[in-house]
């Protein structure tokens, strides 16, 4: 063990720990004679084990100091495990049907206790890439952004509240800084992490290195995901980071979370829709019968804003006389100008949201990160046409963002890109 | 002394307190015998001494938990001396030509000992009363801003340090508040603490509380003042923190220091010069008298806007290739780029500067603390004329800044509205 209490755990060392430690024990119901234990880990980031006892399951997460998809040589701050446990935790509060249960977090170790979020929960994006549609999506999806994002801003928060909490998540810097690189620059530049469809996408990867136009939008967005504490952020929001089934949605990996803009985390997870939705015709069995699968798939995205608009305008509405700094009903003290705002507000929030899901579609195909939807299409020059069609998209996306009023609209430039 | 080893001072225990501090009591010569104490506090909040002694003068500053303005009933955080200190000393080290050395900070005390600023330095404010011209105002202002503003960035901190500093200053979140609520609030709502020139500006004071399109205005500048943090700012850089000598501009009183959108230093400057600027007809003793004064001042705006533009960009085109994460060089890496990053940025920059000038502007005449400058006009009908050009000035600038792209068409649309 190192001095500062850390042990990286093993299958064998990881029992001692939970015989150890009452509040997981309990969970299994202290039968560690007949426990099984189960590495699951497919993130770029930590060691993840499903804990099954004949009473009950656990999860437990240890985070590393190391990005683990990359090894020692990328070292990443092992504190990330505490921002992922206390976004859990103060999201989980907020949104409890969405988020799993925090049983134990330990700070030293790194290591957080947690619901296993059992079958048949599957990974999102396995599901996008099967074809399988959730009918609750949107509305689960849409609720729990909703619910974080609005309570944790300065439309409920006041500024003593908000500012301790961005003061607290400024501690998470290294995985900010992780982001900025991956997501903003990386992708704009030559970089020994990028990777892509070669050499189909090679001359793909060179225009956007060279692209002024593309850049000077980026720089917008880097600033904002930078310098904007809009609300608490989970920051990782793309497919991955939720397990759903029929009847249930549940986030999870909240580790870079940060007090950053709101449509950071709307555009994780529609960019993601979208790079799903390009990645179809290359899981087609054979021509067009996805094509159903493909009107699911926009039909999801714009329910996703819709349902994130209403709900979110409708918290604002409930709280509006509320404790919130940020507009006081004294000042906004008649319906006219209480409509103006909030449209000044959402179509500045539908615009990020816009440009944040472009970028982050861009870098998952030229990038150190690829997405499963398009790393699944074995044969690469089918590979390369549907990431071709995607990152053409997001690069009209980004930079013609503010050109779009309505997710309708976006939804109809991806058909007229498609057909 | 209180517990937590705060006592308020008085002209006899701070010299107590002087001989039993060797960094000040050095400066004095420490002659205790013939030391001379001045009250001179006559801000709002605080209380500041000047010591005097045969061979070398200091100023004390103490912080008091309250208001001093308004007394005891307003409750205000001591620690605001703490991040007086931490931004003399940051903006000190970054610009030592116009910002007063400490010489000593007692954290428990909220005591800062610090430059005597010698005469013939006067405030800035009174200066402008009193028609004296200051060549080199714009310069030296231009120089503290830009060297200021600049290096507390993203254009040249990384992400790390920044960060760390936005954390640090998160703490001084009471100032925060008390300027969210006299500058975007109170001006915009009825509250026991605004006054005006009654009964010249009531319907005037009651069209601002009308105006729709100038509080949605206000929200967004409001929100950027909560959320942004873009640069170490003074945070209360109006014409009183400054004192001025004809060859030297030293800037004071930064207790409200934080880490916030650079057009809040930048347009507290500006704003003021304009005040000043309307304010003049009321101090001509016979007509015209301050009509070279006032083109005076109109040629320092478009100089503090010019010079500072020139200074700012110059800076960051000397370290375009350093630490600072906002532009990475492999990504901006041709001039074009450079050029449009830059315009974007300086455009945006000019905008925020006329949005938050006018909100400064409209709180010193209709909100709780006004200025010297229309105070000092003793004729209540005169002086509610020029404060009226003022804020109908203010309003449409608030409401129109994205229509301006150069700071002489800003002076042009003063003197259209002052013939």
């Amino acid at each position: 063990m190192a001095s500062d209490g850390f042990q990286a755990l093993d299958e064998k060392s990881l029992v001692d720990y939970l015989k150890a430690t009452p509040s997981l024990a309990a969970k299994l119901g202290s039968h560690f004679d007949k426990l099984e234990i189960k590495e699951v880990g497919d993130g770029n980031l930590n060691f993840v084990y499903i804990v099954t006892a004949p009473s009950g399951s656990i999860v437990v997460k240890q985070a590393l100091p190391y990005v683990r998809s990359i090894g020692e040589s990328w070292p990443m701050a092992k504190e990330r495990a505490y921002f992922e446990a206390t976004v859990l935790q103060e999201h989980g509060r907020l949104c409890p049907n969405h988020v799993p249960d925090v049983y134990h977090f330990d700070r030293k170790m790194c290591l957080i206790g947690m619901r296993y979020i059992e079958p048949p929960h599957i990974i999102l994006r396995k599901g996008l890439i099967a074809g399988m549609e959730y009918p609750l999506l949107a509305d689960h999806v849409s609720e729990y952004m909703a619910l974080t994002l609005f309570y944790t801003s300065l439309l409920y928060q006041t500024t003593t509240d908000h500012k301790s909490g961005v003061a607290k998540f400024c501690g998470n810097v290294e995985l900010c800084r992780l982001t900025e690189q991956v997501v903003f620059s990386d992708p704009y530049k030559v970089s020994e992490y990028n990777h892509w469809t070669t050499p189909y996408l090679d001359a793909d990867a060179e225009a956007l290195r060279e692209d002024n136009m593309l850049k000077l939008e980026v720089a917008g967005l880097k600033s904002k995901f930078c310098e904007r504490a809009q609300a608490l952020l989970h920051g990782d929001l793309h497919t991955s980071s939720f397990m759903v089934a029929p009847d249930s949605t549940q986030v999870i990996d909240s580790e870079f979370g940060f007090y950053g803009p709101m449509g950071y985390d709307i555009g994780a997870f529609i960019g993601n829709l979208i790079l799903a939705y390009f990645s179809q015709d290359g899981h087609a069995e054979k021509e067009g019968d996805r094509k159903l699968y493909k009107k699911w798939i926009l039909k999801t995205i714009v329910d996703t804003w819709n349902l994130f608009h209403t709900k979110f305008t409708a918290l604002w509405d409930k709280h509006k006389d509320g404790s919130g700094d940020a507009y006081l009903p004294a000042i906004y003290n008649n319906p006219e100008l209480q409509l103006l705002v909030k449209q000044r507000y959402m179509v500045d929030l539908f615009h990020d949201t816009l440009g944040f899901g472009a970028a982050k579609m861009i870098r998952r195909i030229v990038g150190v990160a690829h997405v499963e939807d398009f790393e699944s299409i074995k044969e690469a020059g089918k590979r390369s046409e549907c990431e071709r069609k995607a990152l053409n998209f997001a690069k009209t996306l980004l930079k013609e963002r503010r050109d779009f009023h309505k997710i309708n609209e976006v939804v109809s430039a991806i058909e007229d890109l498609d057909t």
